[in-house]
């Protein structure tokens, strides 16, 4: 493959179609637009959850078995710190604390979370372009029965339990793209522009909501495809399903599918789900990634739809 | 015995003295006044090398072998800082991060060395009050023949190589003591002020470069005995001696009682060293510390030596 490959991604679901992707097309072509909607400041350090478990999973780092983090990882950090009285809800490992030392140390000093970014990523030798959607801050907030609940606390102080009434992503409106952001969705090299069954409303969301992508995704002549996080009628992992179902919305690709409506141009969809009418083009296949080939797969078919699209 | 004790120390040596007095004296009763010329920020973290190694000594978390930093210490953050390029001439330990952490993230919140220093002890269970020298900025600069070097850049990164021609005290002049330093030299309940045997002219001169603690010391009507930190005409550990080589001070107690003129009034000398006439009181013991019932006895020699000169 000779053109340009665009992929929207969250955490861990993104990771796994960006990987896949990686074994298909030359990883210099290939351009990761990561959520920071996570990002979120703890102990005083600058932590960017969907960026780290992507660089993680593109390293060869990431501790699979748990979705999150490096393997191997050890945990003197957080039995001194618990020793000492600090919070130690969010868990942060020995290994992966060098990430975020040495970004907040850089972000203090005026660096932008784009450069730490691209150095970090040649540092672990990864060719996969990966830009954050912005460098301002964006904070996703979740709106809920005990009130509002910053994405992390939502997600990992609370499990995703308390029930979900809206979500909206602070300084999205005001925030500009990360540099190069923009220029890689409109590159007409670009054959295809992926969004990452990573769920809608928590991890892709946030990247839409900053007008500048939406308007380049909106004036991007390739084709944009969405893989339904949606697979046999249920989310695969995470609280896409339970969110869905609190916000009232049917969990079934044609929801997610009206959601990304007037962005994407093609959805592929899980086999399970059957065909659906959902006004767009569409594709149907086994989209569950556990293996390294399920993820080359899932990615070859979400290709194979873009060109399709492409015609 | 029912009154208080003081006693200023910088690192290791110091800590090993103010061990032993907390086995003769009831730890309540106790106050060290550490230096904190040594303090850096590294890799955007607040480091404070001598208070932490008071509190590792104290709380029996010390890695004795090493000096420095916590027994049982492992080293994954520094292994993904090197990956990731960042500096690694400063070793920092996974669980020793939770103290630089917790005491950055404070710092930056705007809450005092002091106070962070009591919470730590508190959460170990350390019954001596430490007290930081001073709250504000006091650093230690050493003019060598290689140009100004840090502290830490000295003695870490440069392992006391360069010739030292002389050394200052950045911000000493104008800074105050911290909180209860002042009030714990004076109080009439004193019966005793130690300088611990640590380098006098590196740990020990920032203490007393700051003006409130140098004038209380002048007022205090406890005796202010120095244990010296020369052994058999050498150093027991660190750059002492060569330090003073370089300053073209003879390496003896005599050079360092002179060093302390006008503020103490009695020295514990080690016995290898002989009859010295130092113009003041003076008492001979065995001063090498290398087990902790040899830190028991140069604290009991030093509060003997201070109970004579009470008379």
């Amino acid at each position: 493959m000779s053109g340009k490959f665009i992929v929207l991604t969250g955490g861990v679901g993104g990771a796994k179609l960006v990987l896949g992707l990686s074994q298909l097309v030359p990883p210099e072509q290939l351009t990761a637009i990561v959520n920071t909607g996570d990002d979120f400041e703890h102990l005083g350090l600058a932590v960017s959850p969907d960026i780290d478990t992507l660089l993680y999973t593109l390293s060869g780092k990431a501790n699979a078995e748990q979705g999150w983090g490096r393997a191997g990882e050890s945990w003197a950090f957080m039995a001194a710190l618990r020793e000492l009285g600090g919070e130690d809800w969010f868990q942060l490992g020995d290994g992966d604390l060098a990430l975020h030392v040495l970004r907040s140390m850089r972000l203090r000093a005026g660096d932008s979370l784009s450069h730490i970014c691209a150095d970090f990523a040649r540092a672990w030798e990864i060719g996969v372009a990966i830009l954050p959607m912005s460098n301002e801050r964006v904070a996703t907030i979740v709106t809920t029965d005990e009130g509002d609940l910053s994405f992390q606390h939502y997600f990992v102080a609370r499990r995703c339990e308390p029930k979900v009434r809206t979500v909206r992503f602070e300084g999205a409106a005001s925030a500009k793209a990360a540099p190069g952001v923009v220029d890689a969705i409109l590159d007409p090299e670009v054959e295809a522009i992926l969004i990452a069954p990573s769920n809608p409303y928590l991890s892709v969301d946030p990247i839409l909501a900053v007008p500048e992508i939406r308007s380049a995704l909106q004036g991007a002549t390739a084709p944009v495809v969405a893989v339904s996080p949606i697979v046999g009628g249920k989310a695969v992992k995470g609280p896409t399903a339970k969110l869905m179902a609190e916000l009232g919305i049917e969990i079934s690709p044609a929801s997610v599918a009206a959601h990304y409506a007037g962005l994407i141009d093609g959805m592929l969809v899980d086999m399970r789900d059957g065909q659906v009418a959902l006004g767009i083009e569409t594709r149907s296949a086994d989209t569950l990634m556990v293996t390294l080939e399920d993820r080359v797969r899932v990615a070859a078919e979400a290709l194979a739809l873009a060109r399709d699209l492409r015609g």
